[in-house]
């Protein structure tokens, strides 16, 4: 049983000045957790309860889906990650260090890497696959903003698994076993969930989804139709339009556009001075180009022209997906400064990509001065566009894609907003915020080929393992529980994860009440209940009815006055329904609305 | 139920290369733990599941004994450690490394501070204590030479608590509950021990206690009394002789002792050429005079002269401990270099200590040039010596101790002996050797006054609270567990921290074994005995036997040729034992057995 009057924790009735999403301000002022350092926790006692009923829902499940528990260190060597080039591609997300004698060291944010050479020692047949293993375990990450509490820290715990399999049906198949695993997990969790296509990001591989958790507080854009495709943001393809047959295009026709360097300044002046017969000339139009500088992991800047259709912003997320593992910004002064020919405001696919190139050199060959061109896929041969001239305070109009331009590729860069169309048809795009809490890849053979496992297949051939590798986060799914099960009163946990089953208050200073509060308590404990009595002399009931609803236990029985009449009030936090039982029966009334709930 | 044919597991037959004790070498060989790197390992499914063992019994001891479970993180800022000194005294054992914005950061090898700081975050009165919170967490500690696999890593796992009081008796109290817990941790683990007496060393604080398992492949080496005295070698003192009154002694005089460097030479000649008229010169006559370099934490360079009785050696570990957070080493020869005044081989007091000093100087002032001087507690008053007159070639004799030298103080810097009495009078010592587990502290007052942890007590003044710190070795236990229970077979585990119960071995091609075994597994699965089910179809009976036998479950059924009869082989692993059962009262003899043993 736990006692108030001894419990390490002290509640605050006041909100912390930085925590501005729920669950991280709950979740402070509960006492579940403090602040160490920036995206850095202490799990106080009634935060680890909750923990460790989270990490055994997923250790169980796991375990019920055939994988086996390991548990590797988070100090690790530089040279599997150096062999993959994730020591480099992770740039500052990676806390690195060394050791006394100048070994090189990281703090791993994940492992695929000694998964990998784990399976290379101990397996060496196809008859040792399919292999699934997994931990439990501390996962580090020098996030560049950490915030909102455990929902973005730079300690955290993970469930990592990974599969290992002969083939690709074997591995579609661990793939499909996780994922149900995943299900299972979220739906005993009681969190919401939506499975997102997503892009496969650094991890590298084919196929991936992410399990995300639909939030306003969340950090992740993902999609929905009504035909039922998700993704997320940065994994939504633009439909391509088929392609305009050009040959009875007009020419294209250079016009002076002075002070146009917005796209609406542009778009009032084509239609005040250049009109088009037909309709208006809107934003969609119009060509823009965004300049962008890539930072490679290995630290070199280049410059990147894209290419969107100006009724649509550049989406950075969606870009730094595309991009990875280099970084992008837009480009700078001195960027510009290097590239003459880019008339800021007036950039024109004249000065960039393949027909800007010298004859005979390819992209990114050595004597190529272009600026390489990617452009979104609606820009597709035989739309014409109003664009810049590469001339200060001129625009080109009509010119023709695959006529007059070409790029060197397409590139997911533009919003995706509400009412797009669903790539695969089924209806236009909403679009929902969510925190993603599983992220499930088909790695494929990148690792395995990397590192350099391989196992005899059936025709005593060696064969490169194929790979999937299956992220929890655990710590975020705290996060998550309080977020999703709270009021304005404070944190309302869900019976299979609170950190009590029932709270105990009793009130007054009458030395019967707290007997009977003990008797009760000590009884419901008896009967397997997880019980807080709270015992503490002098709080008054104010402040004891407050800590309990601020606390979260599901059930909660204050022994007081009406113990006069020989009832206690049994209420439930969540749905705050109240109802006086009999003393007598309070035991077997609480620890059967318990095992209740525990089973449903 | 545990199957051989999909654990993820490989033994190995033959030793590795670099594992010299026993522990390391059989959880290799048996597939519980892999190397991930010097002093870091992976653990494997079944040595996990040991691991967890050991920890859940460390957690409810420490539960029952009022403890009350928290989690801090592993990365730590700097802060906190700068504060108490630690950030430096930890010298290199510290892992230390900067986030992305240069802040520093370590990988905590202790939590004092942060659960100084967690305490004075969240209480304020004399009524929240007494107060005992705990971990099991990863600890980190760059070891210099990592050594015997898990017995001393650099990434491990420690259970730490710490306890607050109001004051002094408080704290024997609370020393005292965590004490008898270890004791109770220990006979649970069947682990065994001795309690000694130690220093505090780099922790600081008043009292110490270590507990010892006693082993030839520990590192510390212990005494012990008939009278019941024990402790840590460097914690030993020396019982101090009276003094001697000299008044009659006779005086100094300097002799010619060519060639003599070491003590042995030096008694032979003083043998030969000024005999002693009532008995020979011995070693035990003659004063060595050991010169050492100190480097401070923050790397600073200085000399130190200890002298010491010629029939002992100077031992580097008390002396490390009487100097830490110093570090020592021998002089080289820049050191003597920069003194020339130490004549090496006959170094005596006079160029040494206070006497050498101006008039005036006190040691370590400015214009102090002499190198402070300290002696074995053995050299009272009165003591008289043979020992080296600064000169090369020369010795003086009869150098009285308090009439012609003094020494800046005593150290501990001789061996112990075996024969030594004990410094309580209970005997002779004895030594031994053993492995730490446990080290528990009084720390006092010196983290809360560093840290500025007072609350107010009962006359409503602030009062600096006092602290205990105690610590058992998790990972440590394991190896421990596995050093004492094997064989030259293979691992034998003590039930309650077997990674299961019983080891059913099904043996030949027939499937009617196969068939038997399965059901034999799957009803003591059903009893609640956890079970490993050697399903292998074509694996040997020897190699399934020498797997169970390497692999260590407390009790091993072998289904084969004796099914016949209708029996099955129960055999007991530590004890060999093995007797011929009913297949069809297998389970019920089995499970009876092992709920027996668990309840022993």
């Amino acid at each position: 049983m736990l006692r108030m009057s001894t419990l390490f924790v002290r509640t605050l009735r006041e909100d912390p000045v930085d925590a501005e999403v729920a669950s991280h301000r709950l979740l402070l002022r509960a006492g579940y957790i403090r602040r160490a350092a920036p995206g850095i926790y202490t799990w106080l006692p009634l935060g680890l309860k909750v923990l460790a009923k989270v990490e055994a829902i997923v250790r169980e499940e796991m375990d019920a889906a055939g994988g086996q528990e390991v548990h590797f260190p988070a100090l690790l060597p530089r040279e599997p990650y150096e062999v993959t080039g994730r020591w480099t591609e992770y740039g500052p997300n990676l806390f690195r260090l060394s050791d006394r004698k100048g070994g090189d060291y990281l703090l791993a944010p994940t492992h695929e890497e000694v998964f990998t050479l784990l399976v290379k020692d101990l397996y060496s047949s196809y008859k040792d696959l399919p292999l699934t293993i997994y931990q439990i375990q501390t996962k580090y990450r020098d996030e560049a903003r950490p915030r909102a509490g455990l929902l973005r820290g730079r300690e955290f715990i993970m469930k990592d698994s990974y599969s290992f399999d002969i083939d690709d049906e074997g591995l579609e198949r661990s793939y499909q076993i996780q994922r149900e695993a995943y299900i299972t997990i979220f739906e005993r969790l009681g969190i919401e969930y939506v499975i997102v296509q997503a892009q496969s990001g650094a991890m590298g591989g084919s196929k991936s989804e992410e399990f995300l958790s639909p939030t306003e507080v969340g950090e992740d854009t993902y999609v929905r139709s009504p035909g039922g495709y998700t993704a997320n943001v940065e994994a939504v393809t633009t439909p391509v339009p088929p392609a305009i047959d050009f040959s009875d295009a007009p020419a294209a026709h250079v016009e002076d556009t002075p002070d146009t360097p917005t796209i609406a300044t542009l778009v009032d002046m084509a239609n005040a001075r250049h009109p088009r017969p037909d309709r208006p000339w809107t934003a969609a139009d119009t060509l823009k180009n965004v300049v962008l500088a890539l930072t490679s992991p290995a630290g070199e800047r280049s410059l990147l022209v894209v290419g969107i259709p100006g009724d649509r912003e550049a989406d950075m997320t969606r870009l730094e997906a595309a991009l990875s593992p280099a970084t992008v910004e837009p480009a700078n002064e001195d960027d510009f400064k290097a590239y003459p020919k880019l008339a800021k405001g007036y950039i024109g696919p004249g000065a960039l990509g393949p027909q800007a190139r010298p004859a005979g050199v390819a992209r990114g060959e050595e004597g190529d001065t272009a600026i390489p061109y990617l452009v979104d896929p609606r820009i597709v041969p035989g739309t014409r566009w109003i664009t810049g001239a590469d001339s200060p305070g001129q625009h080109v109009f009509e010119l023709t894609m695959g006529r007059d331009f070409v790029a060197d590729s397409t590139i997911e860069a533009a919003e995706v907003r509400a009412g797009d169309e669903a790539p695969d048809g089924s209806g236009p795009l909403e679009l929902a915020r969510g925190v993603e809490l599983g992220h499930i890849f088909q790695l494929g053979r990148k690792y395995a080929q990397a590192l350099d496992l391989k196992v005899l297949d059936v025709n005593g051939k060696q064969q490169v393992v194929t790979m999937g590798s299956y992220g929890f986060g655990v710590t975020r799914a705290v996060a998550l529980l309080a977020e999703q099960n709270h009021d304005e009163l404070g944190l309302a946990w869900p019976i299979q994860v609170a950190p009590y089953h029932v709270h105990v208050v009793a009130t007054g200073k009458d030395e019967a009440v707290f007997a009977a509060a003990e008797k009760l308590a000590s009884g419901l404990e008896a009967a397997g209940i997880e019980v807080m009595y709270d015992d503490r002399p002098r709080a008054s009931p104010g402040v004891k009815f407050k800590d309990s609803e601020l606390l979260g236990a599901p059930y909660i029985v204050v022994v007081g006055r009406g113990l006069e009449n020989g009832t206690v009030e049994f209420k439930n936090r969540t749905t705050a329904d109240a109802v006086e039982i009999p003393v007598g029966e309070a035991v077997t009334v609480v620890a059967t609305a318990v095992r209740q709930a525990l089973s449903d």
